[in-house]
């Protein structure tokens, strides 16, 4: 029940890194071969691979082929060389924490390394177990979240927060896919998710590939099927969560959030507490991505140019903690109030 | 100030009709002339020409032109005639009721003849008529709801209710751009409208035309911006308006005004009497349009084919009268409680 799909997203290949091209679902199932951190970096920032969990992990074994391609060197040099790759990689995508989580991870094993001849080995296990460790804390997510969801439901979900966007079993969608296997699920409710369409090209994809019927809606419908009784439960994923509990998750989250609060739906975010930034206060510190304005085109030829000044592609938005239910996270679920449940999250670390 | 655009999107060309082909722009202005009835039900269907007040005018046209070809014939067959092709437009969309309003006027004018050798003529001139008054509701409706704009503002809108939409100056996009022409506005934020894009298409080109700065957003991120304090006024359309105040438009419409209503933003509804469907008593008895799910498709050719089953494309969606602020109509302003106030917007008739 709980296998992982057959295709692997994120497939460490000996001494390279396998990743299936996003950009290209679902018309083509295509691999990239990635040898160099300047690739991976190049692999995030054009979103061949996305998802806040799935980009920390790349980015790890991105410091792997860093460290792999580094020759014989001092300590301090090595970690200067691997800074600057941190540096550069933390960059790719701005408003995901899971990058700099992961980054600093890395770090901290090769500055606490003795001997430099282990650094490729041992940033690679590290990068290794970083990936394990996501692995099975979208198990445990998935599992704690599905525990909150009633038989017979309609659920709404926004985004791609599946295998895809974790490298593992998924957060969000990995809830979704867990209750599902419980019986409890009637209908997935996905939104199309503009203008990158993680919903309809990812989502929709996997669903498909798990045999879970799904209902695939424009944005601006979701409010109203909500509106009309139509939606028992949203569970979104996250890209950084404040400790006070607002997040940033992909743009339309909000409307989400805001709409469901109205109708007394049940808002659900589930999300490693790698996405939780604790160095920040609330969702106000939290950086937006802005993206390119063709991304918004709906065809490239017939975009006109003057657009380019006039698209605002905002790729997130911050939601409010008030309107979140819950936080369903490995280390457990968070609840109102936030300041306190998500310190509670850490207590035995 | 209240000129016409240069551009006419529905233009009687003495014994045809010439439409702007809405659905090739903003890339190519191109027209089409209608010839016949046929044509024009094809064009509507089609949404070549689109907008609850636009396709109004365009059937009125439509039934000229079948009572141009209809031959020497006795009253009652040629009134059967004419109801048929009135049946057929009805059905080209279902929910914009201006369609059925206008149909209607026209039989009456059939009917009401003596002399069938005038029919043409006779409707024609009801055509015409039709027109002409749509034009100068518009711009009541235009004055008025400028009036309830303050300076500095940012307004927001869904879809397209410009010139294209109502062969005029606009309802909601005329509110906007009268206000602008006051000096009131600082920015117009557009929603691209999925799935059809009638705002990134249709709207960013017309406020382009006249100058008018405007943001284009994906749909999901107007909440967000609502959210943040960026947005002071959201008006829009309407293609059905029930007599308790719940109206259809655009899908998307329900949630703009639910997270309006959510910040304390005004939502107003800007469109002509011929919206309002008195013979029905709120939003549950308008019927709402599915159109194919390919619409939806990203890219014809990678749009996988077990999508058609997947997607849901309601056209419209219902929003309930308790969000609305305002109905401002060319009869005058409805607040609430609209059964009263939207039931004396015809005291006078």
């Amino acid at each position: 029940m709980l296998r992982a799909m057959n295709i692997k997203p994120i497939d460490w290949a000996g001494d390279s890194l396998n990743i299936l091209d996003q950009s290209k679902l679902p018309a083509e199932e295509v691999f990239l071969n990635l040898q160099t951190y300047e690739e991976v970096e190049l692999a995030i920032r054009e979103m061949r691979v996305r998802g806040a969990p799935a980009i920390g992990v790349t980015a790890a074994y991105g410091m792997a082929l860093a460290a792999q391609k580094l020759g014989n060197s001092t300590k301090k040099r090595s970690l200067e060389a691997l800074e600057d790759v941190a540096g550069l990689l933390v960059l790719s995508r701005p408003t995901a924490v899971n990058l700099k989580w992961s980054l600093d991870r890395i770090m901290n094993i090769a500055i606490r390394l003795d001997n430099m001849k282990n650094l490729y080995e041992s940033i690679l296990a590290e990068a290794r177990k970083i990936h394990k460790e996501t692995e099975l804390s979208d198990i445990i997510i998935s599992e704690s979240g599905a525990s909150l969801i009633d038989s017979q439901s309609s659920i709404l979900t926004h985004c791609n927060t599946g295998a895809l966007a974790t490298g593992g079993f998924g957060t969000a969608l990995g809830v979704i896919r867990y209750a599902w296997n419980q019986g409890k699920i009637e209908k997935v409710v996905a939104t199309e998710t503009r203008p990158w369409l993680q919903g309809s090209r990812l989502t929709v994809w996997e669903l498909t590939k798990w045999g879970v019927p799904v209902t695939l809606i424009v944005d601006s419908a979701a409010g109203y099927l909500m509106s009309i009784g139509e939606i028992q439960y949203v569970i979104v994923g996250a890209d950084r969560i404040a400790p006070n509990g607002d997040f940033a998750n992909k743009i339309g989250t909000c409307s989400l959030a805001i709409i469901a609060s109205v109708y007394d739906i049940p808002f659900y975010v589930a999300a490693p507490t790698s996405s939780i930034d604790r160095t920040i206060s609330s969702g106000a510190d939290i950086p937006i991505e802005k993206r390119r304005p063709e991304e918004m085109a709906w065809d490239a030829s017939s975009w006109p140019k003057d657009y380019n000044t006039k698209a605002l592609n905002l790729s997130f938005d911050i939601t409010p903690s008030k309107y979140v239910k819950s936080i369903i996270t490995e280390k457990g679920i968070a609840r109102p109030p936030y300041k306190k449940s998500i310190k509670g999250l850490f207590q035995h670390d």
